[in-house]
């Protein structure tokens, strides 16, 4: 059996979320009927570095499988993406050691939250990017971004629904707000996220965009390890897994 | 009653088409339920600048309707965009004169058709951009596209599905093609266009830029008046109705 690493792209739109559950149509569901497909009837099972919610979307998720079959990469993506619907796009594929694992090896993931800030939408951007229409505050946002970084306990901005029992400690390497036109991208590198902590980031961010808490009310918020304290959960249709990064 | 005339963008990812027919959801159907409701149940016919097909899209598309409300235009855009769905959106609202005409005193009408020319597809923008993974030589494209501009019958480029009569003689004032980074768009502004004609350009030109016509079979296609002469007609999706113009 060999070991196959794939990185895929996906428009969380049309999807109940990247993992099987017992409602809607996942992403995972798709692919690993392709390969089932390539496998002429056999299942096969893939493990990702971790699900996204229904409408998230991913630029470079990562998942592996074994297989018994001999294929060249390139003839493995050419067949992959044939077999995929057009809101799913394999990026590369290649082989790796049999004790890769997509989840427990990843080292760092990449997040990317985008926000129209205009007085109109873009009808054409409406999944992929989220409207806020009233002004934000750049420098205030970027100034809370701060307070982000670093090792904290972020029970403050995780989803009552997490089934979690563990730590809710995570070390954020980096987190960045830049404006491009009417374009604002938020960035966030760290070594794992809770449930829906993204989301609840950038809602409490666009609400110190508005003026509605200070910047320095981000740490606070944060210290409290409070869910009520933080801000809303910003929708999905901005937020993108960007990048899964492992030890070469 | 007051004649109102209201420029709409819309993605027609979701639409069988602008105009209501036996089968599938219009653009049109839309906005005069919106209408209606703000009419409390008088029907509101709507008419347009003209029809679009299925899949393409609306940046700028005119339509013009009676009606007894006295309602500011600020007012009215904010209404009909709260009771549409958020793929169609009403741009502008405006008092005109009884005798305006959105379809009779249109002037010249701009189209656009987006190309993304890249070897891996763009998922997110699969809906609003054609791909085309050959490298398209945008040289010959621009040199096919100076014998489209003028006064021709255009008959090569018109669907066989026509209901047209009359004349197959139209100006094209300008066709411009132009490269930036991966995206090639190209530009039809017109006296007026015949049915799926800027798709077939485009189908046609493509065809030229990836080498199966030299760019001066352009002109002897347009001469031909011979559908079977010139090239496929390209997708809708990379269509867009950018732009109608009226004499002020």
């Amino acid at each position: 059996m060999k070991r196959i690493m794939c990185v895929v792209s996906y428009d969380g739109t049309n999807y109940a979320g990247y993992q099987i559950q017992t409602n809607g149509i996942a992403i995972q569901a798709k692919i690993q009927v392709a390969l089932k497909l390539m496998h002429k009837g056999t299942a096969v099972q893939i493990t990702s570095s971790g699900r996204t919610d229904a409408g998230v979307h991913a630029v470079g998720q990562v998942f592996h499988f074994d297989t018994f079959l001999s294929i060249p990469s390139d003839n493995w993506k050419r067949a992959l993406n044939t077999l995929l619907p057009d809101d799913i796009h394999i990026n590369s594929v290649k082989e790796v050691d049999n004790n890769f694992h997509a989840r427990y090896d990843s080292v760092s993931k990449e997040y990317r939250y985008l926000v129209l800030n205009s007085p109109e939408p873009d009808l054409f951007k409406r999944n992929h990017i989220l409207h806020v229409k009233d002004k934000l505050d750049v420098r205030a946002m970027q100034e809370a971004c701060q307070w982000i970084e670093g090792e904290h306990d972020f029970s403050a901005f995780c989803s009552a629904k997490t089934d979690l029992k563990g730590s809710k400690i995570r070390t954020v390497y980096q987190v960045t707000c830049e404006q491009q036109g009417d374009q604002i991208t938020f960035i966030f590198r760290g070594s794992g996220f809770l449930y829906n902590m993204v989301r609840i980031l950038v809602g409490t961010l666009i609400g110190i965009g508005k003026g509605v808490h200070r910047p320095e009310e981000m740490k606070e918020m944060i210290e409290s390890k409070s869910r009520e304290k933080a801000g809303i959960t910003a929708p999905p249709n901005g937020l993108y897994l960007w990048r899964v990064r492992y030890l070469e």
